[in-house]
């Protein structure tokens, strides 16, 4: 492998303890992005750095003091957020969700008494939609009726190929009940592993003392690499490039699966960075997608992100990272495999 | 400030999610390095990479699920781990510690229903004593007894200044007791905000599982960067240095301090990065140490560190980084302030 040779400037070297809330640029940074980019104001001392997704979300359930009361997610949803619930010992409601997103109703319905509903607005994974803006004032008046926190999965950022963007959640959160948790993973690195949380400011010292004590955030010096990405600009130009690029590519998976498509086996894009391909009852998607790792494609089964059933059999298909050579071939042997 | 050059290579890049539970070559090298070191002979599959001791201590009282059961801790003692342990609901006990460490018959009499106890056997924080083997089968024993655990605080690994560091608590547990925790911050830097814990295997399964939800271990650069100082050998040898030169650093405070320390000031090395200077009942420590904040000396208070009166009145000094040129001046003016 051949040397890199990279030249640093002007970061002076960080000695000592990182503020265990976060590097203050850092902070400083993703309150202005936040503003710019999600509609969503909020002061550097609301932020808190942390490990990506799952650290947040740790730091959160902590914090939160919910013990064994209920929570909603969304069926289907990101299974790590149902296991991380569920070994911190609450009692999780898997709610539907329709083409609005989660069903605030269906939620009232079979658990009226949760105390925590955790959702993906923005883009909702697995399946992509956006939350529509009558179910986020009904989430929203959910929360503050029922003395409910909703924590706000917002793992895209801006990173949406279909259209613009909608804003955060918690930029409509006027009662300080939304924890607003963002993450490098998706739109620099998974490597960095990691994210940050806004949390409303009555919350902003209890979550200080507890990142502290038992969740700081991490070494000094990756933090202040990302602050100075933001800060110089190059992080809204990274993902307006990247944007293009996954468009693109999106394109040509759609037309190579298309191309290969039939009437048993639907393909389909998502607002997220994925595409989708349902597939007949009678499929098993984890049996395809294990033997599926033979080729560069590497789709993820889309049945274990529902708790109930039925359970949509399909494949996960990310756009971000293909072989377009060999994409044609891929796509052909993959859904033989499905048929 | 000067551009700095560096040349990078052989490390690959990596892209994708870290292992939550820790990068496997940093696993397997802490496990090689606590074998050689500490006497603690475990397997990479139990140790887990966390953001230093405080990551560590959080997944650590999530993972033995003990809700608001007794824990003990030693008084004096780190204030942030009784902070961490009274967040999370435990109820808490100083136990004392004397020349041996810990006084586990006075925590048995105190608190016998405890299930925790959270220990710094190699060099007792802030005090400095190593505790003693009876100390420690005591302890083990109770354990046992007691079906309760106990977390060791190894803060300065071997960085021991006084004689050869004592073989890890953890070294001698038989029956699966102890939760180790080791840190890169006293040894390397603070700033890397990175550590490590060994459980026993019958907890590795489920420690994975939540550090995989709710702590991942940190950026996989930071952690392939250490994995290779240990590999290559450095980590030993910059440990065999720093021991050289802090030793020399603490001998110069010691004879600074011996000049002009007076019958109502005791000044004492400990086996740890501190010197510790007594003083009088009357004296307020954290008044003295706020006002010597104007010198290079930032001593810390000793009285915080105890949880029950008599407070002991002190002021610790660490050694690690030094002024010697402005030293006899410093030292004069903090004896000065101390009276």
């Amino acid at each position: 492998m051949a040397a890199v040779t990279k030249t640093v400037t002007k970061l002076p070297a960080p000695v000592t303890y990182p503020d265990p809330r976060g590097d203050p640029e850092l902070r400083k940074e993703v309150a202005a992005y936040l503003g710019l980019a999600r509609g969503l104001r909020c002061n550097p001392s609301q932020v808190l750095v942390t490990g990506g997704f799952s650290g947040a979300l740790g730091l959160a359930i902590r914090g939160l003091q919910l013990g064994r009361m209920g929570a909603w997610i969304e069926d289907p949803g990101f299974p790590l957020t149902r296991t991380a619930l569920g070994l911190a010992g609450m009692a999780v409601t898997a709610v539907p969700v329709d083409a609005e997103g989660l069903d605030v109703a269906a939620g009232v319905r079979s658990a009226p008494g949760a105390k925590l509903a955790v959702v993906t607005p923005g883009q909702q994974a697995p399946l992509g939609m956006t939350m529509s803006l009558p179910r986020r004032l009904a989430l929203l008046a959910w929360a503050r009726r029922s003395d409910a926190w909703i924590i706000e999965d917002d793992y895209l950022s801006e990173l949406q190929l279909k259209g613009r963007a909608a804003p955060a959640l918690a930029s409509l959160d006027d009662e300080g009940r939304v924890l607003h948790i963002g993450s490098f993973s998706k739109t620099i690195s998974p490597a960095l592993r990691l994210g940050f949380m806004v949390v409303p400011p009555e919350l902003s010292r209890r979550f200080g003392e507890l990142a502290a004590c038992m969740a700081p955030a991490p070494a000094a010096a990756v933090q202040r690499a990302v602050a100075e990405f933001l800060r110089e600009g190059h992080y809204i130009r990274h993902l307006r490039r990247m944007k293009r690029l996954y468009a693109a590519r999106r394109a040509t998976l759609l037309r190579c699966l298309g191309e290969v498509a039939s009437d048993s086996i639907k393909v389909q894009a998502t607002a997220g960075l994925a595409v989708m391909i349902l597939l007949p009852e009678f499929a098993s998607d984890v049996d395809v997608a294990l033997r599926a790792l033979q080729f560069c494609l590497a789709p993820a089964p889309l049945s274990p992100w529902y708790m109930q059933p039925p359970r949509q059999q399909g494949l996960l298909l990310g756009v971000t990272n293909l072989n377009e050579r060999r994409l044609p071939a891929d796509c052909r042997r993959l859904l033989e495999l499905a048929r």
